[in-house]
Order: structure tokens, then C-alpha cells, then sequence
């Protein structure tokens, strides 16, 4: 078996996540980033902060007025944003990570409240301080998100295509499923990777990812390895969908 | 027994890491931090850096002229560099973190060659690239520090103080002599509570910690638990240090 028979066809064309898309689910797959603001003098300021995005992703912060980072705010509403998965493996520069820069505002009226929502949404504790006078509510209205490393080398996404874009709702089980699948159900992977994914001379095959769009694929075989992609029929639309479309796969593959 | 009893007198006036000592272990301990340079229309820009320090403290990255913040620093020198261990258990924003806060140089001659193996030192891959001329290396020099939360709820610290202060040389190996004397030291341990740590009527102490100065405790007896520091001897000045200083330690509560 050649390197080509291990890979087969199963990666091309199959859709992904958008850069856009990538962007937005990594702001709500985290609660913690680093925020730059503008120090008295001029001076650039790089503060930790934690934040909650609100359906639209801009980011919502809460912070003393007393702190540095929210005076600088009070006086200077620029800022930029930070943010990258501290968890995943592997050296943190090969990773993806992101900067959402734009202007931060006080939200009033009905906005307040449902910035101070997503904020509590992310951030439970933060819900015990939120009514005092020294912290300030600050939403960060993305202009626009600059993308470094991962499978984005380098991009950037605009105001409306960073608004438009949704987080894959699939992210927060993905790992997790993908884990249970390697761990339980290795010969249905297999008949994935042979059936529906082109390596037909693949005698194994681990999951190495899932998304909202399909699963990736490590197919190995005559000592060689290949990734394969797989689609989902159609993209899903919630975390609870994923299991159901991977028995789908499996039934797809068993020719069922 | 009373919680008294338990804590006994072992915290009182046992020297600790100051704050600048703090802080210069956590900038030695860490190899990646968050830049805030100054964008070309004024606004903060937040990137993911690696850095390396110098043997005075102040951090050494190396930029790609083509990056976002490398041209931000080729334009305007101020900088600051925010840290924080993202492996420390417990709510980032509940854990110790710290800026450094100053102006980029882009060191000449012997300086030049001291930045670069900093970095080097650090981060081993980056001397592949290091001569390229695409990058360049920076040295942010310190003009003050400011830390946020853990044992130092905020504090700033100058530039003398910041260069001053030496990393503590025990920190890369102090997390694992606790987990091996927690592991197969519970009766010296318990010795040192009692006979050094002034709590008489503990039945249980569990290492929480060692650095150069001492050792500490969290000591139980009568359903309650509290601290005891002990101190070692004598401040320690390498990780091979700490092994003598625990066996001594457990010599002195042994009455030998």
C-alpha cells in the first residue's frame, strides 16, 4: 500500500470551519486573555483579564476602575485582545491564537444587561461583584481579528465576517467523543477510514478530530500514516448531534 | 487541641521571597508572556511572545520585522510584558501575574551576543532562526513591575529593586520534593510540625510548598488544619540544595 492509497480522496474538498468560524469558536471556547490598553503616558499596557462574549462576539470585560487596565479604559477606550487555548499541546507559538482589536464601550440600557449576562455566563463568580461601583462593564466592539500559527497560518477577518460567523457548537464535546471513539469503537473508525474515506489498505485509524462539518482521521497502513477527512451530511447544529452523526458514519460505512 | 495548638508559632517571622524575588522566579520560570506595543495608528496591540531573561531580568524576544509586533516595536519602543503560570491550579485571576512595563532596545556588540543566548537558553528552538534577517531581537528594559493578586495582592516594584532580586534557585525542582516527601516522608514531616513548626498536637502535615528559605506546612489535628513555616538553616543557592535541607530538617526534629 503506497502513501496515496492510505490517504485516499477523503480530505479533498470536504468542508471545514472558516477562518471566521475557527476565530469565533476559539473566543468561546475560553474565558481568559490578555487585554492591551493605553497607560497614562502613552504607553502600551498588557494586563490578564477574564471576559465573556456576547452573541456577537465581542468580548465583554469587567474590571476595577481602580486596576490599571480599567483606568486606562476610562481614558483611552482602544484596545486589543488576545486570546489562544493554554491547554491544547504542543509549544503555545505553534498554536493558533488570536488578537480582536477594536474600541471598548460602556454598554447602557438593555445592551448592559445583556453584556453583563454573557460576562456571568463565563465567568459565575463575577456575578458577586458586578453591581459594585468599582467595577466597570466593558464590551469590546471587534473592528477586526488578526489570526496567527495553526492551521490559519496568518489572516485577517473583518468586523461583519468575525460578526456573521458562528462558534461551532460541536466544541465543546468534540474532544471528549473523539476520546470515547478511539477508545470503544476503533473497528467502526476503521470501517470509516476504508468506506468512507478512502484508505482502503488502512488496517487502523484514530480519531484526531471532530467539528460541526465532519471528523479527521489518522489512517495508518503498511507503516505508513495519512490524515482522511470525513463529512458529516450535514453540518450539525448543536453538541448533542455529534454522537448521533458518528453512528450515522458508522452505519453509512457498514453500508447500512 | 486548638487551631492554636495546631499552627503553633512556626509562621511568625520566618523569612519569605519578597515580592521582587516573587517575581523574578515566576519571569524565570515561564517562557511565554503577552507583548502590549504601540499600532501604527496608536492603538495597544496584544501578542503572544516567547522570551528568555537576562541575567539582569529583563526579557529577551525575537520578532519577525514582518509581524505585527515587530514592526510596532521598529516603530515605537514601548513595551510591556504581562506573565502569569498557566499551569498553577485554581482561577487565573485568583493567581499571581505580573507587567513588566518599559522600552525596547535592540542590543549591539557583547550585549547582543548575552540577549541572544538568553533567549536561546529559553526557548532552544528559536536558534534556528535567530540569524535570519527577518527577525530581530529585542531586550525590554524594566522600568518598573507591577503585580496582582496570590501572596503580593498588588504591588509595584522599580527597576533596581527588579534587578536586584535573584531568581530562587530552588523553584524548578521545589513542586516535585514536596510530592516525593508527601509521598514517602509523612513521619519526618510530621516531626519537623511538631519539634520545628510548633504544632504540638498535629497528627498529619502535608508539604504546600519549599523555596530557598524554608518549608511550609499545612499541619492537622483535631479535625482542623493550619500553616507552619519552617525555615531552613540557611537561605539555599541551588536546586541540589533542597534535598540536604529537607534531610537536615528532618535531622533537627529528630533531636539530631
Amino acid at each position: 500500500m503506497s502513501a496515496h492509497d492510505t490517504a485516499g480522496a477523503g480530505e479533498t474538498g470536504a468542508q471545514r470551519r472558516s477562518p471566521a468560524e475557527e476565530t469565533r469558536t476559539l473566543v468561546s471556547s475560553q474565558t481568559v486573555g490578555h487585554l492591551a490598553t493605553v497607560g497614562d503616558t502613552g504607553s502600551p499596557w498588557c494586563s490578564l483579564v477574564a471576559y465573556g462574549p456576547m452573541a456577537d462576539g465581542n468580548p465583554v470585560v469587567l474590571v476595577s476602575t481602580l486596576a490599571v487596565d480599567g483606568g486606562n479604559l476610562a481614558r483611552d477606550p482602544r484596545a486589543s485582545l488576545a486570546i489562544h487555548d493554554p491547554s491544547a499541546p504542543g509549544d503555545p507559538l505553534d498554536r493558533p491564537r488570536i488578537t480582536l482589536a477594536g474600541r471598548t464601550v460602556q454598554p447602557d440600557g438593555e445592551r448592559a444587561q445583556e453584556a453583563l449576562d454573557a460576562h456571568v455566563a463565563a465567568i459565575p463568580g463575577a456575578g458577586l461583584y458586578a453591581g459594585w461601583d468599582e467595577f466597570a462593564l466593558w464590551v469590546l466592539e471587534v473592528e477586526h481579528v488578526h489570526c496567527v500559527g495553526g492551521f490559519y497560518r496568518t489572516d485577517t477577518i473583518g468586523r461583519d465576517a468575525y460578526r456573521a460567523a458562528e462558534p461551532d457548537p460541536t466544541a465543546p464535546v468534540a474532544a471528549k467523543v473523539a476520546e470515547q471513539l478511539n477508545k470503544s469503537y476503533a473497528d467502526g473508525l476503521l470501517a470509516i477510514a476504508r468506506e468512507l474515506g478512502g484508505a482502503r489498505g488502512a488496517v487502523a485509524a484514530v480519531c484526531t478530530g471532530i467539528d460541526r462539518y465532519g471528523i479527521d482521521l489518522s489512517c495508518t497502513g503498511a507503516g505508513q500514516s495519512a490524515p482522511a477527512r470525513v463529512p458529516f451530511d450535514e453540518p450539525l447544529t448543536k453538541a448533542a448531534d455529534v454522537r448521533p452523526a458518528a453512528v450515522g458514519l458508522f452505519a453509512r460505512a457498514a453500508g447500512g
